[in-house]
């Protein structure tokens, strides 16, 4: 319902950012939205084969076609603080449009054979779930 | 030395984003990019005020000029399963185009007042950086 306004919007900050040295991603309208993260810790945290094997195996959910945007990461080289987890192997960053949209992902046959064919790389997972306020 | 290249596919996704279905942020380029993700938890967990007061403080960062999205979040109503740890308070997530964008962000006027302003409300914080592969 919401579709021709949001459009709209859309279509000013995109022209916008045509000329402006501002990232288009910056102009987006960041709201409604759901922030989905999940952090994988490999069983063999130093195989960087079975690291890539799992990217790979996140790479076959963007088909899920709830999803918004899809990002995956591998732990970044910032400093070592004690507050810095980067213990992981790959990270899966995923934006809904609500949490309908994330219990569709959650049910969806492509997600299920994901963890079919993959889960046994994985020894450990923690998920974050986000509702967006700005 | 990226930038008309770069821009030019900011135009033509734009373009398309304008017609098409798709959100726009979906036809944005993803990468090179770093995500900065932060959970807090209070010291008042169940102090609504001080949660509100820690996104009015987290909202303060949006000023600093390296960073390409903030979103701040609080806890979806997502399903109660084991691997998702939904405890903290407020999220904050951040993209950076680099390293060196984040690094100018921690050593911002901005985030250290931050940090000295708000400090007192959080017990504990976990930060999860990773390099965008796609």
């Amino acid at each position: 319902m919401t579709q021709p306004t949001r459009r709209s919007f859309i279509a000013k900050t995109s022209l916008l950012a045509l000329g402006a040295s501002t990232p288009a991603w910056a102009a987006v309208p960041a709201k409604p939205m759901l922030i989905h993260h999940v952090f994988f810790w490999l069983k063999n945290p130093s195989s960087k084969e079975d690291q890539a094997k799992l990217v790979e195996g996140v790479k076959t959910l963007s088909k899920i076609e709830t999803i918004r945007q899809l990002h995956i990461g591998v732990p970044a080289d910032t400093e070592k603080r004690p507050v810095v987890d980067n213990s992981y192997a790959v990270s899966e960053l995923i934006f809904f449009d609500d949490l309908a949209g994330q219990n569709t992902y959650q049910d969806h046959a492509i997600h299920k054979k994901f963890i079919a064919d993959y889960s046994h790389l994985w020894e450990k997972v923690i998920v974050y779930d986000a509702m967006n306020l700005q």
